[in-house]
């Protein structure tokens, strides 16, 4: 605290023996004085840790076939999935210090047996199909979900899951889960269910769309969901989320309120049965923007991590800069400001932590 | 209070006189006594004047062509409605306490000017098309909305609205409002708009359904609903219903829950910003009975207004029964028992006060 | 119709003949044309039928003593309430279309025996002691509660309650119930529970009060109301609200904020498990003017009734004024101006129907 | 994921070369694979790296008396708050991963200069008076809270604060902030105020208790809090958190239900504006147990800290065990089994992280 007012006399000798006996008793007693931590721990505006980082999908979806060639997928590892891991959080898998993103890959015929865990988590996919992951509907039945390319599938907390390949090529998508907050707060549970699928079925539709897909329509016999923070709706079709984005611009060219900003539609993805984010803590949102548009720079409290569905741009997180295309995948640290433009036009995806920041009050938000 | 317990000692002539002049003088001081009143103010189970009734269609629609050909349409009338008077509520044209319905009627190239009110509404189309209902957006912006067979349209309290018919045919549709209840709370407001219609515009879609008709897709950057208990989706369309009820019955068929009992789907219009009633005061539903099926016979605390949509049936409520087809409109008091049956199959909108109780924590529902 | 437009020509004798079989046939389906009755069904602002009532603790008092000598309490008449009947509601006993307010008086020693109702209820006493209300708990065991000069105690809906007054001397109180409105709604059911009092203890503190009556501690291991519309804390005593008054009014001294308007102080009593409304369906509060006060004259869409507890002073509501004292009642209809101003200060209690208004999004209050 | 399967053939050399060169471009391109990570990062249930742990209130308090006499408090530091720092998360200075915990001491007629930040705060007062805390209340008015043994005494979030010691002896007490969370989620802002103490008022009641401290009274005129978030009433004082406990125990005597399970009543301090909890991420609470007590042993997600105000016991924290007295604090890991048993009499204030839990949908307790 001496060094923090230059008008206070020098400390002599003496005093600053005892200052370091002080010190040394507070270690001995598993003590840390505030004063001396302040700065890091209160500081005036989010410091992160984590920095602004990008992923090629030109590096990760090769990285993700080699495994494929090399490690089994099944008991024990449970998931071939290559996360994120940010540099600034190093020892750790996290993308962000709440979110954790990974490539999955599942080989031809392959199976990723069936468990389930606290942790929240959905499936986004940037390229190719033939995989259907299997979620318990929240009263137990067990259902197939297929999976293509847009589609967005949710596995709420404590759902049991699988995933079967059920044709000739692999096929690869990326994981979005709060492995990093669960794990910060010591909130996870995780069981194992069993080693054989709970169904072969290959429907088109699943049947938590058939009951929940349908435009400001409740099912009004409809088994009730888990809980409040758990979606019945499990699929969201990129056919849905192709045609709401494209009305938003057309709104906009017509002269209509509806975009975010000039040139850029965008769409959150909800729970039907509350209107409320599809997951507990995470927020999923796809984003497209106009050829010729850049966003305003906006900076807000938490983290993101968005991956280029199609199109091409160039983005700005904090200081660094990328050019980005379909697949790559970028984060946003808390309070780095973001700026994406784009001559050709592009569509992203994003998931960030705003659902936790908005429930305990700390969300906020600016345009510098 | 002597007539109920046989073994008090007659009153004396005396005793007799005084309690007449203490009813005179409880009448002059603008005083009722309980005692005398108990069983009609509070009763042991609900006791509604309002009466089991059936509409007929084949009855409504012609005496509305009628109308159309004596009375006109204009301001100081506002709309050639004709409202279903229930016997039990002589003097009123509601159709039970809280619900008031009527048959609409506009002639070819008609127009009913804009006007607004608390008293929330909607429109159901039992046949026709060639109207379009203009209703401000929630924030000042005009809206044309196409009505056409089998659509819900929604005017939430205090948007203005008006209704043009752009075809050299009449139309007919009904009207639903809370109308009762809010004169009886002495809740309303009414405002006159401009004679000359905000738009003549007739879009197969509206702006509000091409932001919010997605199912799970919130537009993040649409203009926020004027409250929380104003939908920002105000039309649903026939072909969003008919397929969600098509699949929940299929759902039966493959096994699955879904259905409200065996051979019964129905859907809820929802608000999509919140999850709740499509309106704040008014549930609206519609059902499907698979041919060959009869409902389990319910009552609830509430009343609700059907009106068969397609096939016909057989209908009792509390001690009236009537075979019934399409457009055919009856109510339900509270608490009279239901029940619906069908050999060839039917669908039927059902809208009812249920928001109401349930907000007030007075709903309760038992299959007796 | 036509009388609303003065350009229109005159009908012929042919078209008022066909207009005359045209309403006939209308009366014969049960059928009413919303252009003739608009003006009635939808007013500009709200029209009450109830109007503004002054009923003086004068004349209401020596009523009750005398239906005590006259009319015996038990089953079957049930209360020995006498209501307050709006002349403007002929041939009901309401207050407003949603309030009833009566006083009730038990003679010494007297009993009323148990029952419970869908209607929520309160008591509130204006002078005396001695009657203990005994109500379920919510978790079907009997609280006893004392009742004093300036406590308001609760009857949420469908809770046991009994009353029995231990003394030799009468006493004399005011319940407000929310019977016209669960009357319209066609809500209410109805029980007889025993003849004989469930408990004879007389506790000073009713166990919900020592369990909820502590300022912003919640008990962990309490018994779960039985409704989030239930409170758990039943009686308000005054020793609380007078000391919360008075710190408004001295507060208002020191030049902080606190007080509703210069010299009007006041609490509304609240469910300090939810911190809504006491009740479902009816808001208390207790209002205080301080000596020379004059309030803003406000209009507020709902009607209340209003209870002098001290002091005197001078109402206006809408186009009537009366000088009030200590246990005059009077009723606000909906929308009626209220001023109230004293010279040597008033404490009011009222009662209204906003919580209603509120839930069903039909609030509105403006200062003319 | 080899190691997991035991029946899969073992890896050739050339397998292994390759797997080598596979994990190495996993970690040139910043990737994690989940199946070498998925035990820590998804175990079955918490694996805290925080550890049970005990801090004596003799060992804190000389430390913090001898830090007052070396230590100046001021701009900088900020507070003379010395943190309790968890062996297992070395490195820190968190009591949990999510919850701070320091003694604070401020010397005779010392200020502490005012400041706000985003992690909400409170202190809590083992022995000792005659420190004010200034917070602002919500509406940018400076309101001087007493602190005296016993108390509660809330800091929300962004509400600016300072301290002023009034007298000639020391106060020490301890202060809770969710700095762990908000750094962990990068969410944190932080403001410094003006040197100067912007009151020098003692009053023996804040302003805002005097507004809010009355049990089910909610003042009508009282400035609308900050947010949902930030609770109106920021004192709660001993005398009323006494009288509560020893209710529950004398309700418990008498036959009847309010105590958490035999002989130990709780209380928990809540926002009266919304009855959530006191604090956004922090839920507060007081417990006492009679003597002769021994809670059940329960395990709950989510970490807590704990303070003996007075009395002893013997507390069990997973496999560890402590004799505890006045002003012992000891934290409580995720999912570590607690217990506490006391001969005679013990009473503890507790705070823990539990609003997040239920906010995110992570709470879960139980029984072993």
């Amino acid at each position: 605290m001496t060094t923090t007012d230059p008008h206070v006399d020098e400390p002599t000798a003496e005093e600053l023996r005892a200052l370091d006996e002080l010190y040394a008793a507070f270690e001995a007693a598993h003590m840390t004085p505030l004063w001396t931590q302040i700065g890091g721990l209160m500081p005036t505006a989010p410091r992160p840790d984590s920095v602004p980082m990008l992923w090629r999908w030109s590096t990760l979806l090769p990285l993700a076939e080699r495994a494929g060639a090399l490690v089994p997928v099944g008991r024990g590892g449970e998931r071939r999935a290559i996360a994120l891991a940010n540099p600034g959080l190093p020892g750790t898998a996290y993308a962000t210090p709440t979110l954790w993103a990974a490539i999955q890959y599942l080989g031809p015929r392959e199976e990723a047996p069936s468990h389930r865990h606290v942790q929240t988590a959905f499936r986004f996919v940037v390229e190719g199909e033939g995989v259907w992951t299997n979620v318990d509907g929240g009263d137990g039945r067990v259902d197939a979900i297929a999976m293509r390319r847009g589609d967005l599938l949710l596995t709420p907390g404590m759902h049991w899951h699988e995933h079967q390949n059920t044709t000739d090529h692999p096929m690869a998508w990326i994981d979005g889960l709060d492995i990093p907050l669960v794990r910060t707060l010591d909130a996870g549970f995780f069981e194992l269910g069993p080693e054989e699928l709970a169904t072969r079925e290959t429907p088109a539709l699943s049947r938590n769309e058939r009951l929940w897909a349908h435009p400001g329509l409740t099912p009004v016999g409809a088994p009730p969901p888990a809980s409040r923070l758990a979606s019945p709706l499990m699929a969201y079709r990129w056919e849905h989320t192709d045609r709401a984005l494209a009305a938003q611009l057309a709104l906009e060219d017509e002269g209509h309120p509806g975009v975010v900003e000039p040139g850029h539609a965008a769409v959150r993805f909800t729970n039907p049965a509350t209107a409320g984010d599809c997951l507990s803590t995470m927020r999923c949102e796809m984003h497209r923007l106009r050829p010729g548009t850049a966003t305003a720079s906006v900076r807000t409290a938490g983290s993101a991590v968005w991956q280029v569905f199609s199109g091409s741009g160039r983005v700005s997180v904090g200081a660094e800069g990328w050019d980005v295309g379909t697949g790559d995948l970028f984060c946003v640290p808390s309070w780095a400001a973001l700026r994406v433009e784009t001559d050709g036009g592009l569509d992203a995806f994003r998931f960030s932590d705003d659902p936790v920041f908005e429930a305990l009050g700390l969300a906020r938000k600016e345009t510098p």
